[in-house]
């Protein structure tokens, strides 16, 4: 829970409509309306939806990605974090990856951002993890600061790699 | 299949000592090996296994990531790829991630390691999805080199973000 009542839950799948917003949102602000394909319909398939919006005995759907909501107190939904497991080799042990981090800019400077990062911390612990890791661009200094705040350090020797669309058609087909 | 006839498998809960071995093997390449925490029995807890050793039917244990193992024409097992599946929020669709990939050095220059991204590229179509990513030290050029002849473009603008250990817990607490 933040500081001013908001609360967090984990996504139905009856929230596939605002995550699709927020998902849009997001891109319109990072300039990258065009690179969304996701639909609902790709969304209902591929994320793992849990059976109740209440922590209690909380199963989940078979999916890929699970989302977290945080809800403002006035009822609507503020932001998502969207995440999935990863593994750490060296420690025999899973992590959680944060791929998508967004608050409404109306719902800034609240604390739902740390909020929502919190409470990906403590999934990490309970499934035995020792890693939480996202991503950021390089260039977004004040995103940077905020995450050096939470304690996050920069993995800066390390360099991402993809193969995608054509490249990974060619290279299937060897 | 490689061109020597090496053949690719999922890993089995029988070839977690074999695994373990790998990872030792491939940390002490890197001068890592005081990084392993890894043991056969996280091992056996953490990974997802496959019920045969066949591509026929394979069904999995629940666990965190899969393993490729690739077999010389010998007999032994002369490198692995372990992997998880992330996820796309732009492309709604999930992805596969390439934790480690290691070839034992007497059995470089075979095609071994392409031959395991190789069916890593396979599988992501298989399932849908649209990425196959991972990641390597920037200063590795000969790997950066070999990637690139794959298909792989490098993810300049982004720095990985990590919260581990006493910092995951301080997160966590709040």
């Amino acid at each position: 829970m933040a500081s001013d009542g908001a609360t967090i839950r984990h996504a139905t799948c009856e929230d596939v409509t605002t995550i699709l917003g927020l998902i849009h949102e997001l891109a319109a602000y990072e300039n990258a309306t065009s690179s969304v394909h996701a639909t609902e319909e790709t969304l209902s398939k591929t994320l793992s939806f849990a059976s109740t919006s209440t922590n209690a005995t909380t199963t989940f759907t078979t999916g890929y990605a699970k989302t977290y909501l945080i809800t403002a107190p006035g009822g609507e939904v503020a932001g998502m974090a969207l995440y999935f497991h990863n593994y750490s080799t060296w420690r025999g042990a899973p992590g959680i990856y944060l791929e998508d981090l967004f608050v409404k800019p109306k719902y800034r400077k609240r604390g739902y951002g740390k909020a929502l990062i919190r409470q990906l911390a403590k999934e990490t612990l309970e499934v035995g993890g020792a890693r939480l890791e996202w991503s950021c661009l390089d260039w977004n200094t004040p995103s940077l600061e905020f995450y050096e705040s939470l304690g996050a350090k920069q993995l800066k020797e390390w360099v991402g790699l993809r193969v995608d669309d054509e490249a990974l058609r060619r290279l299937a087909e060897g």
